[in-house]
């Protein structure tokens, strides 16, 4: 049995501006499927999207830019490590970008982030991207309002650029609810081998949960608009829904750009291996 | 004496579009000052640049990035000597844009560009630039016009970008006619020592003119939006009037900053070196 989850639930529709108050955090309730069941299909879809990351490879013609933003233990490591793992890493590289440094803040806030755009044929994965320059400044006032605003402009101007030439773009907010956080959070604190995951700031962030759901749902409803670099809310609490949500909007892509094998540009029976 | 040009008569307007097959490769008319004159001009200009230029290096606030475009022999390498010569390196480089490499088409055409945007205090001279992946592109037809049609939304937005996070952008074009051109690009045949200035296919560009005057001003006009970007059409076959002209344009700029040295962030009176 295929399981398909309906993932155009979870995409941003620009016509219709998103509240994250109200958006799932957990499976629809009428999809009803076993962990296992879950499980088997994302090793299905696994498979798929190794074979179609070759042909991109091979092609060289596409790129694809996923992004992920989440509250923290909102699971992007976990997401990420799920399904680029069985991905040949010579195809693939993850950014993660922490607070901006000295060096980096000397230049406008997109320098960092368009040096790691993927070239032709490649997945770039952004653990953490330029949304924390307009979510993050925002929510706790690193930026003037006047400076910030201008923003949204510049990252659809940012995000049209690279669609235009060749770069697909997937970005994927993983949504928990506050007490999940708590549930989560304080897992890393009762657990030795989880507390390097803990910092205490991430609390910081937690007191301020209504306006970071308020600048999230800002930014997403602005930088929707761009129909080949559409935002998804994807119910996070549950993992193996979160994957195979995720897994099946990736291969769906890939599977709509119609990729083939370059031809040669000799004649392979003219050759005979000595 | 003190010679001041009217550099705003260069100064391309988006409401009055400019035709480049009647604008100025020589100084205007009624401009009559002798070679010398216009050098000893050059000569202070060049120190209050040299001035200005530590004032905004130490200051560490804004950033100037300029631009030059010209047909083959308008001269963008020896402005960019006689004007940045007297800035200290450290705080001014020169990036020179040849043909991407395989390497850099694997991306969009602004990431290179990107990467070499000024840090805050410095300048950055882009000799050639962004404007090649419209105008070269388009009359050679290395992309179909589908492509580089959106390009001008692309420039626009990028530099919207580098001027709403604090860099002053100026964009010169070193003009002069088809007959000068032919004349300087003999004068690189006849001399041995500057045979290695001449490529067989700048004649194919000369083979084009027409047609790259129409598509520089069509950049010129669309991209001259953002009043903190300007284009300006410099004069560019008399030598002492060009550099002087865009000099001029600099310094206006930096000194309409209003540039302080930083208050030091200790009492010096407390202070003794021993």
């Amino acid at each position: 049995m295929t399981i398909a989850i309906n993932t155009q639930i979870h995409r941003v529709s620009p016509q219709t501006p998103i509240n994250l108050h109200t958006s799932l955090t957990t499976p629809p309730t009428d999809f009803e499927h076993s962990k296992k069941a879950l499980k088997e299909q994302f090793k299905t879809e696994s498979k798929a999207l190794t074979h179609l990351q070759e042909l991109m490879y091979a092609q060289s013609k596409h790129a694809v830019l996923i992004v992920f933003q989440a509250m923290d233990a909102g699971g992007k490591d976990s997401t990420i490590r799920h399904i680029m793992t069985p991905i040949n890493p010579q195809g693939c590289r993850v950014l993660n970008f922490k607070a901006p440094s000295a060096y980096e803040r000397e230049r406008d806030y997109l320098w960092r982030i368009h040096q790691h755009v993927p070239p032709k044929g490649c997945f770039t994965v952004f653990n953490r991207s330029h949304y924390e320059d307009v979510v993050t400044v925002s929510v706790n006032d690193f930026a003037p309002k006047h400076i910030w605003q201008k923003r949204y402009n510049h990252i659809n101007a940012f995000e049209q650029l690279l669609t235009d030439e060749g770069t697909h773009i997937l970005k994927f907010f993983l949504h928990i609810s506050k007490d999940y956080q708590k549930h989560r959070l304080q897992r890393r604190l009762d657990r030795p081998d989880k507390h390097w995951k803990f910092d205490p700031s991430d609390l910081v962030a937690r007191n301020h949960w209504d306006d970071y759901m308020q600048a999230y749902a800002q930014a997403f409803n602005t930088c929707s608009v761009n129909t080949d670099a559409p935002w998804y809310v994807i119910p996070a609490e549950n993992r193996e829904y979160r994957n195979l949500a995720i897994i099946q909007i990736i291969n769906q892509k890939l599977q709509s750009l119609d990729m083939q094998y370059p031809a040669p540009q000799y004649d392979a029976s003219q050759y005979k291996i000595n």
